[in-house]
C-alpha cells in the first residue's frame, strides 16, 4: 500500500540556477552528477538534443519517494515563435540504499553544482516552490487578454461590493496610526494581462478616493502605488504596454507565486485577487501514482474521479490558501483590507455537477480520444492534471476562518453573468478554456497537438447539451471581504 | 529662416489609446478625423495593409511647424518573430490657416476620438511624451543580455566606489528621521535585461548591509525592496526569469521613461542608473528640417557635423538631465542618495575622436552605402538620427549642480575597463552595438536589413584603423554621488 504524500515526500531540495547563461556549466554538473551517482545509462542528460537557444533558466529538484529519489531536471526556455515562455523537464527514479536520502542526494548536488546552483531559501522557511504557470500572453487570438469576458464578469459584479466594502471598513485613522499615510498601495495578486485588472485596480483607487471625500479628508489624498503581480512566465510586457497612460497612480510589476511573500511586510493597504483562488501551487504527487488509492488514471481532473483524488486536490487547496493568507497577512498594514474573487462550487455538491467540471471532462476525453487514437500515450494522459480546484463555499469559509489574523467582514455569492451570458458561443467557450490551459497542455503534450485538441474540444462542447444548457452551470464566484487585524505585524520580525 | 524647436512646437498633444482592442474603434476615429478635416487624400489613413495581428497600442501626437500642422500615428505592435515590440509609424502634414492650432487640433481628435483616447496627463505638467525604445530583449546571440559587457565594465568598476560613498555618505539617522525606516528601498533606472542591473543592486545592498553592521545596527537592518525601472518596451519578462531566486529582497518592475516621476514621492532610498543617461528623451526637430542649419543630412548622429547639430543635441540632453533631476529629487527621502554611471567625453573635445563617435559615423556609411546602392532612399538615412549624447565632463557637471535639490558628493573619471579590453573581438564590437540600436534601426528602416547593415559594419570596423586603435577609444563613463538635501519633499505636495 503507498505511503500518504507527506510521508512519501519527505524533503525537497530545490535548486535553480541564478540568471541565464550558466546552461553549459549547469550541463557540465549534471552530467557530473549523473555520472557521481553511476547513473551513466539515463539516456538524456545532457538532452539528446542541443538546448533551445533561448533558454533562461534551470531548476533540479530532487525528492525521495520509498526507497527511490526522484530527480527532476526542468528547463525553462523561450519559444521562439511564442511571446511567453514553455518548460522542458526530464525526470529520474534511482534506487537509493544503505544511505539515507538526505545524504545521497544533498552531498553530489552540493559538490557538483557548486555556487552557481544554490539551495533555493528565498523565504524565512524554504518550501516546495511551486511550477509557475501562467494565462496565454499577448493580445492575439488566443490570448488571455482577449478571452476573459467571464473573469471580467466577477470584476464587474465586485464593483458596488468593494465600493460599499472601502466605505463601511476602511478607517483611514487606523491606516495613518502607524505611519504617515502619505501613499496607499493597492496589489492585484494573480492580474494577469487585459482589461480586468486595470478595471479592478481602478474600481479600487475610486473607492478609496470616495471615502477620503465622504471623511472630508481631500486635502490629505494619498499617492497611489499599485503592485501587479502574476507567476514568473505572465506576460509582464503586454501588462506594462496596455497600462493607460492617463492612470492616476505609480504602477509596478511584482513577479512571483502568490502564495510566498512577494512584498514588504506591512507595506500594503488593499489586497485584491480575482479568478485566481483557484490554481493551487502544485499537484498532490499520489494523484501520479500507480499504486496509491488517488491515482488518476484517464483523467485530467478530479471531476467524476473517486474521491480520493478530490480529497488529494482539497488537502493541497487548504495548505495554498493558508500560505496565501499568512503571506498576505504579513504584507498587510494594521486595518487594511482584502478583497477575493474565489470560483467557487455550492455546497455538497459533487463537481461533475458544475459545468467547469463537465468542461475539463470534455477537454481530458478529447485527450483519451487522441490517445486512443495514437497521437500519444494513454500512460502521457494519466501523468497530466490540471492544478485546479473550487472549493464548496463551508469548506472555504473553514479555511478562511482558520486563519485569525483577518476578520471576515462579508462574505457571499457574487451575481456575476453566468458562462452561456458572459461567453455567449461555442467559440467564446473554446477560447476560454485555451486561453487558460494551454500553456499547460502544451508544456506536456507540445504545441503540435493545440489546434486539433481544442477543435475536438469546440465540438463536443457544442454537442453537449448538458454544457450548453445554462441550467446546468453551477460554477459561483465567492465575494470575500477579510480585514487585517491591528496587532503589530512587526512582532514577528527580527 | 527656420525658428528654434522651442518655438516650433508652439504645443503638443498625446492621445494614446487606454488599452489593446480598441484597434477598429481607433481606426474609425482616424478616419473620420481626417475626413473632418478634409484630408481623404492623405493617402494610408487607414494604413492600406490590415493592422499587424498583434497591436497593442497607438498614439496620435499633432504639433504645428510654422502654418503646417504635422500629425503623427504611431502603432505599438508586437512582431510575431520578436519577443519585444516594434512599432509602425505614419505622419501628415497639412496647412493651418484661418484658425489657430490648438483649436485646429484639439476639436476634430477629441470630437473624434471620444472617451476611448484620453489626453495624456499623466504628471503635473502635461509634457511630450518621449519615444520609448529599448535595448534588445531575450537572451539570443544580439540580445543585450548578451552583449552589455562594456557597460557591465562601469558597474564593476562602481563598485568599489559605491561602498565607500555608501559608508561616508549614508546617515542613517537622517533616513530614520522622517518615518520609520523598516524598508529600504532601490531603484535602477535604465535597467535594460541581463547581469549588469542585478549585480548593480547586489552591490548597493550590500554595502547598505555592511554601514548598518558599522554602526552595530544590524538588529534594525530593514527590509530590501528594489524597483527595475526602463521604458515601457524594455523587455521585463527576461529581466524577471533573471532574477536570482536566492536574492534578499523583495522585486518590482517599474516600466515608463525615467525622464518623469515613476515612483511615489519620497519613498526612495538609493537611486542608481548606469550607461542610460547618454539616450536623449526624443530628437531636436530641427535636424530633420532641410530649412534649418542644423539639419543633419547624410548622418546619422552629430559627430563630425556642423556645430548647430551638436548644439541642438547638447540643449535636448540639458532638458532631459533637468527633467532626470528633478523626477528624483521627488522621488528620494531627505537623505537619499543616487549614484549615476555616465557616459561622457573628455572637456574640449570634438565628438569624432570619440570612439563611439567613430562607431557611429562607420555605422552612419554603411547606411548610406546601402541607400547608394538603391536599398533605400538618401532621405530616409537623412530622417533617421541616434537619440544619443554624450557630454563633455565640465558641461555634465554645470547641468548637475544646476540642481539645487542634491549636493555634489561625489564626480570622477571612473577606471573601467576600455573597449578593447571589454569587447576584445570585432564581433563583440558589431554585437554591442547591434543589441544598443537595433530597435531603433528596425522601426525606421524594416527588419529586413538588419543583418546585411551589421555584416557591412562589422567589415567596417575591422578596417578602420583609427576604431581598432585602443589609443583613440576616448569614451569615458564618470561616476556621479549626489544627495538629496533634506528641505522636505512634502512642501510640494497638494
Amino acid at each position: 500500500m503507498a505511503s500518504t504524500p507527506a510521508q512519501l515526500v519527505l524533503q525537497t531540495l530545490q535548486y535553480r540556477s541564478t540568471i541565464s547563461g550558466y546552461s553549459s556549466a549547469l550541463f557540465k554538473a549534471v552530467k557530473e552528477m549523473y555520472s557521481f551517482l553511476s547513473l551513466s545509462s539515463f539516456p538524456s542528460y545532457p538532452p539528446p538534443t542541443p538546448p533551445p537557444p533561448l533558454a533562461i533558466g534551470h531548476h533540479i529538484s530532487t525528492y525521495p519517494v520509498n526507497d527511490h529519489a526522484i530527480t527532476r531536471y526542468t528547463m525553462l526556455y523561450t519559444s521562439r515563435h511564442r511571446k511567453y515562455h514553455s518548460r522542458l523537464s526530464e525526470s529520474i527514479s534511482y534506487p537509493v540504499t544503505g544511505v539515507r536520502c538526505r545524504d545521497a542526494q544533498t552531498r553530489p548536488l552540493r559538490a557538483c553544482l557548486g555556487r552557481n546552483l544554490k539551495p533555493c531559501m528565498e523565504d524565512e522557511k524554504p518550501i516546495k516552490l511551486p511550477e509557475s504557470y501562467a494565462m496565454n500572453g499577448g493580445d492575439g487570438t488566443c490570448s488571455y487578454a482577449q478571452n476573459s469576458s467571464y473573469q471580467r464578469g466577477a470584476v464587474d459584479g465586485a464593483q458596488e461590493l468593494i465600493k460599499e466594502g472601502v466605505a463601511a471598513k476602511l478607517d483611514i485613522k487606523q491606516l495613518s496610526s502607524s505611519s504617515s499615510l502619505n501613499r496607499f498601495c493597492i496589489a492585484d495578486f494573480g492580474c494577469s494581462t487585459g482589461p480586468n485588472t486595470l478595471l479592478a485596480v481602478q474600481v479600487i483607487l475610486e473607492a478609496v478616493e470616495q471615502k477620503f471625500k465622504s471623511e472630508k479628508l481631500t486635502a490629505q489624498l494619498p499617492e497611489f502605488q499599485v503592485f501587479f503581480n502574476d507567476h514568473i512566465l505572465n506576460d509582464f510586457n503586454t501588462l506594462f504596454q496596455s497600462l493607460p497612460p492617463e492612470r492616476r497612480y505609480r504602477a509596478a510589476g511584482v513577479a512571483g507565486s502568490f502564495y510566498r511573500r512577494v512584498l514588504p511586510k506591512a507595506s500594503l493597504h488593499f489586497a485584491f485577487s480575482s479568478s485566481s483562488l483557484c490554481w493551487i501551487s502544485e499537484l498532490p504527487e499520489e494523484i501520479l501514482d500507480s499504486n496509491s488509492p488517488a491515482w488518476n488514471k484517464g483523467r485530467i481532473h478530479y471531476t467524476g474521479a473517486r474521491k480520493e483524488v478530490s480529497e488529494a486536490y482539497a488537502l493541497q487547496y487548504a495548505k495554498d490558501l493558508d500560505a496565501f493568507l499568512h503571506a498576505r497577512a504579513e504584507e498587510l498594514v494594521g486595518g487594511g483590507l482584502m478583497a477575493l474573487l474565489i470560483p467557487a462550487v455550492p455546497n455538497v455538491m459533487i463537481s461533475s455537477e458544475t459545468t467547469i467540471g463537465t468542461e475539463i471532462d470534455l477537454l481530458g476525453s478529447c485527450l483519451m480520444d487522441m490517445a486512443k487514437m495514437g497521437s500519444f500515450s494513454e500512460a502521457k494522459v494519466d501523468s497530466f492534471n490540471l492544478p485546479l480546484y473550487f472549493p464548496p463555499i463551508e469548506e472555504l469559509e473553514a479555511l478562511i476562518e482558520a486563519n485569525t489574523s483577518f476578520s471576515l467582514e462579508r462574505m457571499e455569492i457574487m451575481n456575476n453573468p453566468p458562462k452561456h451570458v458572459a461567453m455567449p458561443s461555442v467559440r467564446h467557450r473554446t477560447l476560454f478554456l485555451r486561453a487558460c490551459f494551454e500553456g499547460l497542455l502544451e508544456n506536456h503534450f507540445g504545441s503540435h497537438i493545440m489546434d486539433e485538441l481544442f477543435k475536438r474540444y469546440s465540438k463536443k462542447v457544442a454537442e453537449s447539451s448538458f454544457t450548453m444548457n445554462p441550467d446546468n452551470d453551477k460554477s459561483i464566484f465567492m465575494l470575500v471581504l477579510l480585514k487585517r487585524k491591528s496587532e503589530s505585524p512587526e512582532t514577528d520580525s527580527p
